[in-house]
């Protein structure tokens, strides 16, 4: 059984150059809902400045529908995002960093471990009432660096997972991994922290390869995946880093291998016909267009 | 060490829906070569009126440099193609049919027993002068029928390797194959022929699939696909078949996993550029916009 953690409203919007209504992204989320999908990265808690298309998160999150069955979870880079999310109805917090200091200069201003300094008490304070996972972005290489030592990959995963993180998140924020590597890393962690580590990875098809890192990842025992509905998505701190692995697309991956993901793989298609109708533009997903087979 | 067979010029360009030049065809592959491609699908002897994008078959395989370590085929789809392709310099013939009837029907107006029957004396003629590998089309799914049963695949084949093929390439048509089922009819092609027949694969794009299912070959243990430049192709026959794997994709793939393909990256993203220009149209191969990483 495959857990997909459904981002499209947080990752897949935020880089969107329209301004999408809260009216929309609640609609998608409730069609997401209806689909199957049972964890929604729906909003992030982020300077409205920065991202403006974030910036009705608590509105987002006061009108989704509250479900048992359904887990929210918020994006948090900060102790301001921290506060404003302790007064929502998120259940999840996702606190970010990556994990080169290139990168994060440049994204969040400070160094990796000037970020796990301050994410650390972050986490530990946000642990205390929601659940929280770590996601490390460019865990698999940096469009500035390159290679991103997996040490250190691991090492903020550790600090992450002590200050109180039930699960960890892997991103490859520009899309630079493949196979080899995602099973290496997945080794690594799971011999570093052991197979019971709830381990998510999160993979952008920026150079085509996001079904097959996703392949190479279930293969290598994980089975809980970011995806976006319709390709949706991006990183406004990093050009070129367009499009999140689509959702009905990694679905329709998976039903062909007989693994199953809970979703109704027609649903998932007709929302992201729906969503490319309202973002007024074409939109990544293949089988959107192809079809179902 | 991957053996890629480029399909650009042939598969890649017969779906153009502006008549190319035969200029323009010979400097590809001469780009191709220098670029580490060694074998290449060159042209195809099909009917001129049914693929008038073909017509200038002889003469790009008069134009194109003949050199020892580079194999040219030609694609044959009947008698008529044989008598053509043997009085041109085509190193391989690739002798194709699908295996679904209807598609056959759609396709080359016969059942496939007929096309066998046709094919198999074919290949037995081609065979005393040339190189023969056996193309099977529809091979993982046909648009019209659903499932095509893998007992009729491997009768296909047989036919075709009694009658002379060396190898044998199994076509993903329409997009519809998926990794699991990938690493299931390689095995059973193992286990049917021996783990030493030359097993070729051909991928579509269309559903997003193609670098994961070549994943799932090559763990399989194939070693030989076909790709095309830029992820320039489609089938005239097929709508929504478009897009080959593309082949700086899948070198890029590779690469990153340290597997040799005896190309040159750099060359093959520079050449999907040119054709881009070349055809005026966007490719859709995803290297040449995201750059190497």
């Amino acid at each position: 059984m495959i857990e997909i953690c459904e981002v499209g409203p947080r990752d897949g919007l935020q880089n969107e150059p329209k301004l999408v209504s809260t009216e929309t992204k609640v609609e998608l989320i409730n069609k997401l809902i209806d689909s199957g999908i049972r964890i929604i990265e729906a909003v992030s808690f982020v300077n409205k400045k920065v991202v403006p298309q974030m910036a009705d998160a608590e509105e987002v999150m006061r009108l989704v529908p509250k479900r048992d069955d359904v887990r929210y979870a918020g994006l948090v880079l900060s102790r301001s995002g921290l506060e404003r999310a302790l007064h929502t109805d998120v259940d999840f917090l996702h606190v970010v960093t990556t994990t080169s200091d290139s990168f994060n200069q440049r994204n969040a201003k400070r160094t990796v471990d000037q970020a796990v300094e301050e994410l650390t008490k972050v986490i530990e304070e946000g642990a205390a009432s929601k659940g929280v996972a770590g996601v490390l972005g460019t865990a698999f290489g940096c469009p500035f660096e390159g290679e991103v030592p997996l040490s250190k990959v691991l090492n903020v995963a550790e600090s992450f997972l002590k200050a109180g993180c039930t699960e960890i998140t892997l991103a490859d924020t520009t899309g630079m991994a493949n196979p080899l590597q995602v099973q290496n890393v997945v080794a690594s962690f799971q011999q570093e922290f052991g197979k019971e580590l709830k381990l998510g990875l999160h993979f952008h098809n920026t150079r085509g390869l996001g079904l097959a890192n996703i392949l190479a990842g279930y293969q290598a025992g994980v089975t809980r995946f970011d995806s976006s509905i319709g390709g949706l998505g991006g990183c406004p701190f990093a050009p070129k880093a367009v499009g999140n692995v689509c959702t009905e697309d990694m679905v329709n991956m998976f039903k062909g291998m007989n693994v199953e993901t809970g979703t109704d793989l027609e649903g998932l298609v007709e929302s992201a016909k729906w969503l490319e109708r309202s973002m007024e533009r074409p939109l990544d997903g293949m089988l959107m267009r192809a079809g179902i087979a």
